[in-house]
């Protein structure tokens, strides 16, 4: 095999800059942050993750109090972490129940606590470009879902985002295909790139949807078209793509790297494997995993979580 | 076949007094209440079920208007109704996408405007038993999801919640079957009759959960347990079974009749005949179909939104 043209980037690599930024900011507080995990599941790949929560969380300066229940004890466990007034962030690892009962439990976390960012409102504020939880006064700034977010600080790491252009439209003129359109990760990311100017193509088993800014400027809104016709498969417009994203939470799927032009970005979001090695021989970047990226954000919006609290409660002047 | 020795029940017989009392308390206001409906679903039956809740609307003494839009402009149209004063209730015929998306679109209905009742925050008062919307003045009644309750009204008319026993705890003795665990349906009515004081048996095709009161006093919460043992199966449950409830949405499912103790009460709110005819050779009460009932629940509800808009704008004395 020849050698690589491009790079493979690490998500570690990507991390450093927010873990430090978390470090120092955790340094400035008077108290250290606690994360609650709520772990309802008996799977022990996720009992695995938690535990690897937990060091991350250590390492960089919170408690992390894993709380491990039946699930259906986890409603009440919920409540009383929402509560309490020692606990600043919590996540659930999901699937507990596997269905919609688990966005009902998701829509439990309080916001005030929802480290995670998969409250109705941040999404709602993600999909209308809100930044602000506060208007007009705009002190306390919206969260949002952490997954989606690390893709874009990534994104930015790897100069897809353009700083030239202005802010606001720094994708202008990309394409970028994400394979995956679940309401947690690959539906808010396609619009959140959209909204920043790109041009995407979103894949799941039924269909292809394009996703454009738009211009329906009263509700902030980028637009959906479903894509139809014989132009319009992965196969046609995978080689078009400056980016390609994928999130299939399966071993047996991947990516056909033929598809990949040479040097296009590559990022892999799901904890499977969703290329093959070879694809290393077309990305120009190509980013295996993103879940430190994911972790050191997590933490991110645990300490925002905080200064929205602390405006909340007047301990920061107010510049009105 | 021999006569039954039960009776069939129609629904439009139980919905009439909920009827009156809708018409009549329409009549009492200074204007007709306005109902959306929004169809984004290229159903069929879908727009079917529309128009025949536009006549019931109509004939009762609302305005019913049918908004009919592409699935990716349901979100815009949506955010327009929630806005428009002169639209006093929302509903949109689910499914859309028929994934996630769904429960997305679900909780971005206003709660002031949700007549169905299916903001989390109405399910989350459901499960806590609380019936008001602003403790501790204790004003403004919450919702209840429309078939859950409609199913009450039903129970209350057979006679199975029993009146001498304290409010409250009227079904206390009773075991109900219920095969059905939705999130719209399912789950909260079997939270809502062991809240009543039941022994629910709830049925999906994974496990049977048994709900009663429980003693989380703290929490207003029912208790839930997975059944787990060749004694806890459907054959040897149901004919246990003071009241047998079925919500299977396919035509090919029946529940086997065998099954019925004679003299059950058996209520089915699928759209689909959960059971062949012979059926009322067993069933001391039988209520083939709901769906007269849930739509005047429907309306009563939304008479329950305009009460508490009128009190949030302080147009009712407030007896503080």
């Amino acid at each position: 095999m020849s050698r690589p043209a491009g790079r493979t980037i690490l998500a570690s690599t990507i991390a450093k800059p927010y873990q430090e930024e978390v470090i120092s900011a955790v340094q400035k507080l008077s108290f250290k942050p606690t994360l609650v995990g709520l772990l309802a599941n008996e799977d022990p790949a996720a009992k695995m993750y938690a535990n690897w929560t937990s060091k991350t969380c250590e390492s960089l300066g919170f408690n992390y109090k894993l709380v491990e229940v039946n699930k259906n004890d986890l409603e009440t466990s919920l409540i009383k972490a929402n509560r309490d007034d020692n606990v600043n962030g919590i996540m659930v690892y999901f699937p507990v129940f596997g269905d919609k009962q688990d966005q009902y439990l998701q829509q439990l976390i309080s916001p005030e606590k929802d480290v995670e960012g998969l409250n109705f409102l941040y999404y709602h504020n993600l999909y209308h470009n809100v930044r602000f939880l506060d208007p007009p006064k705009n002190q306390q700034k919206s969260i949002l879902p952490c997954t989606p977010l690390a893709m874009v600080k990534i994104l930015e790491y790897l100069g897809v985002y353009n700083k030239i252009l202005p802010y606001g439209n720094r994708l202008y003129g990309k394409k970028i295909l994400v394979v995956n359109r679940s309401e947690i990760v690959g539906r808010p990311l396609a619009a959140l790139l959209a909204n920043d100017g790109a041009t995407v193509y979103s894949v799941d088993i039924n269909n292809i949807q394009q996703f454009t800014r738009g211009d329906d400027l009263s509700e902030h809104r980028h637009l959906v078209v479903d894509l139809k016709g014989d132009e319009y498969t992965v196969e046609k417009l995978a080689p078009q793509c400056d980016v390609i994203i994928t999130g299939v939470p399966s071993e047996n799927y991947k990516f056909p790297v033929n598809l990949v032009r040479h040097g296009t970005v590559v990022i892999n979001f799901s904890s499977s494997k969703n290329f093959d090695d070879e694809i290393k021989q077309r990305a120009g970047l190509y980013v295996p995993s993103i879940g430190k990226v994911t972790i050191a954000i997590l933490l991110r919006n645990l300490l925002r979580l905080i200064d929205n609290k602390k405006i909340r409660a007047g301990e920061v002047a107010e510049d009105v």
